[in-house]
């Protein structure tokens, strides 16, 4: 190998925070720590918010105790952000990276984060100024091209999933109609989860609707009584990105206010509305008097208790390999997760431009013909993301009904 | 002792399902096992409704490893009912039970429960039939007389305090408001339990509002604003029974449709209308840009992940010893909780109608003066029934800040 570049690294922290992403920043740290060819470990906090306006943390001083520590809070150590950086917002990142010698940039986010990362390489390139860009992956919502599956997903699933136990649960205890709006505004993968709930036949949830699929009220009124003639009652997962055959969003058809983000997109999480909006769509056209709905919102990414142990090794893994790519190979690219056998990963970095701003959906292999539930190729592609410690559903009595005496 | 009663039991589930309402199930049915003088452990379906009905399962075969299992499940394996019965239900009640011979009647629920069995026992005391009835305390609420706390409000207020520790940590990674509506109608216990999420000064949530104070809208919006100048940011929880000084509650203030229940009370779970009208009000009188909320909805009560280990073993007990009261020592009553020392428990058997119907609040000394927070000794009440395992907050990165080049 030719002489590795040296220099300073810079780590940063993307988009919607997760419940492992700060394993990866620990395993990028700890992994750092050990290449003599990288000088300072700086981080910037909010992510490429805190690069433009200088907000940077040395961490070449964080203890592994501490690392430790923070690899098992959920949501983002350096803090997170929203701005979406165009090539002027590039060109001022560049700017500072060149300032602080940095020759090694991470950014741990998804497909915009990538995005990013390659606009600033471009920038580096015109300049001839040497950097390697790295993008760790991370995103609840599982929609990295290229990728089996993305850190954060396993947890928010398996969070989704433990949810749908004890709901399914307690409306089998109080029967009715109970739907949960879960998030996914283009991809139905974290709603999907909720069928690991299921233990026996007749454990809900009994219908998912995926944005993967045109979602028709009346249809879904249909359903719904189909399932509670069937089983005097009705459990329902539901992506907050539903749209009707012309896409556009169920959320804004039967709710009043909307409010819409920087980039123009309606704002699904963070509002009860579609929830509501859906029950009462069930109230007004059944008979069936007893409808709640809910929307877990932000518990499902934050929620630490769910961290799958699979997915906390991983995402601890991408950002340890991070650090191998850029700093011993001297690469830049976004690093992938591929399954092997069943089951087992491996990583790969493959072209930042290969991943950046794309959007993957659930394949069609997964949805089911009626575009109500999954399949058993969903179940099995799922299962061991979650943890060994996961288990479907939950035990019932088994005792016989006695013959009435009265 | 004079001779013991004899003949057949029942028991069943009343209310709103726990996390650990099985567990007193499972600790009753294997005590019951032990009593020479209990026959046939008969198990009601659906509560009251499957006495009435007559839906009742003979549980005398469940073997101890299916009750193990099933003392891990959410929600209520002998399913539940929100039927309150009056004079007449009870009649009804009554006559089945003595139809089946049964001598000793276990209820397990809140303090609607205590008073169907207070009615079912004047019956049997006017008829003459020698009959037994226990309490079995469980509640999320907290809110029965006599009890230091009740069995599955640990659990739940865990998973409040876990829920708070994640999303506290999502407000700091991406700053705004963020208001979560808790379960509560009257008592603010559970809501109360975000406050032990809190591990660093500066950590949310900032506001706490408890159905036991009036709550002002105009107070609110400064609240949050002094919040939001001291931290960037504001996390607030909020009790869904909150009212104003008049006691009309503010989800019937704030927002256009509600609905009631049978017994005239307004829906405040199952819709995420509280929480929405909550951060509507925020967003039109601060300039406040992001503001979120979410409704934790059934996901409190049901979450098997956030079952504590000490609510589990207590929720047990109080099973076990209800047939102890009732079996060996012929005795009817409620079993309670006394706390002694910091922290071990006593249980004791009082009379039904000092629990029956009644409903306690959060003490003076757990609210701040200011009723906008809670107060050391209501932290100090908490900790220990979370568990041994549960940690407040999360570890944060130590990094001091660089000085700026550009």
């Amino acid at each position: 190998m030719s002489e590795k570049l040296k220099g300073n690294m810079l780590i940063a922290q993307g988009g919607g925070p997760t419940a492992v992403i700060n394993s990866s920043l620990a395993g990028a740290i700890k992994a750092a720590k050990g290449y003599s060819n990288i000088d300072r470990i700086y981080g910037s906090l909010n992510g490429v918010n805190g690069i433009i306006n200088e907000n940077i943390v040395d961490l070449s001083g964080e203890t592994d105790g501490n690392l430790d520590s923070i690899s098992r809070a959920p949501a983002a150590a350096l803090f997170s952000t929203r701005d979406k950086p165009g090539e002027k917002y590039c060109g001022k990142i560049f700017k500072v990276l060149k300032a602080y010698n940095i020759r090694f940039f991470f950014y741990i986010g998804g497909n915009d984060s990538s995005d990013t990362l390659q606009i600033v390489k471009e920038f580096a390139e015109r300049e001839d100024y040497e950097i390697i860009t790295v993008h760790i992956p991370k995103t609840v919502d599982n929609d990295l091209l290229l990728n089996d599956h993305t850190p954060g997903y396993p947890s928010a699933a398996r969070f989704v999933a433990e949810a749908f136990v004890g709901l399914d649960l307690d409306n089998r205890s109080l029967p009715g109609v109970y739907i949960a709006v879960v998030m996914g505004r283009h991809a139905g993968f974290l709603t999907a989860a909720s069928a690991l709930a299921r233990r026996y036949p007749d454990d809900g949830p009994h219908l998912i609707y995926l944005p993967e699929r045109p979602f028709s009220e009346t249809d879904f009124v249909k359903d719904v009584k189909d399932s509670y003639n069937r089983y005097s009652r009705c459990v329902v997962a539901v992506s907050e990105g539903i749209a009707d055959e012309n896409g556009t969003p169920i959320t804004a058809k039967l709710s009043d206010e909307v409010e819409k983000d920087a980039h123009g997109n309606i704002q699904l999480s963070g509002t009860g509305s579609l929830a509501d909006a859906l029950s009462g769509h069930i109230k007004d056209n059944t008979d069936i008097e007893r409808v709640r709905s809910d929307t877990f919102g932000y518990l499902q990414r934050s929620f630490r208790m769910c961290a799958s142990s699979v997915d906390r090794r991983e995402a601890f893994d991408v950002g340890q390999k991070a650090l191998f790519y850029a700093a011993d190979k001297n690469k830049s690219g976004s690093v992938t997760i591929k399954r092997v056998g069943d089951y087992g990963v491996e990583y790969k970095l493959v072209e930042l431009k290969k991943v950046a701003g794309k959007t993957r959906v659930m394949p069609e292999e997964f949805i089911n013909e009626a575009g109500n539930d999954v399949t058993e190729k969903f179940i099995k592609y799922l299962r061991p993301m979650l943890g060994a410690d996961f288990v479907s559903g939950a035990a019932r009595i088994r005792a016989q009904k006695v013959e009435k005496k009265l």
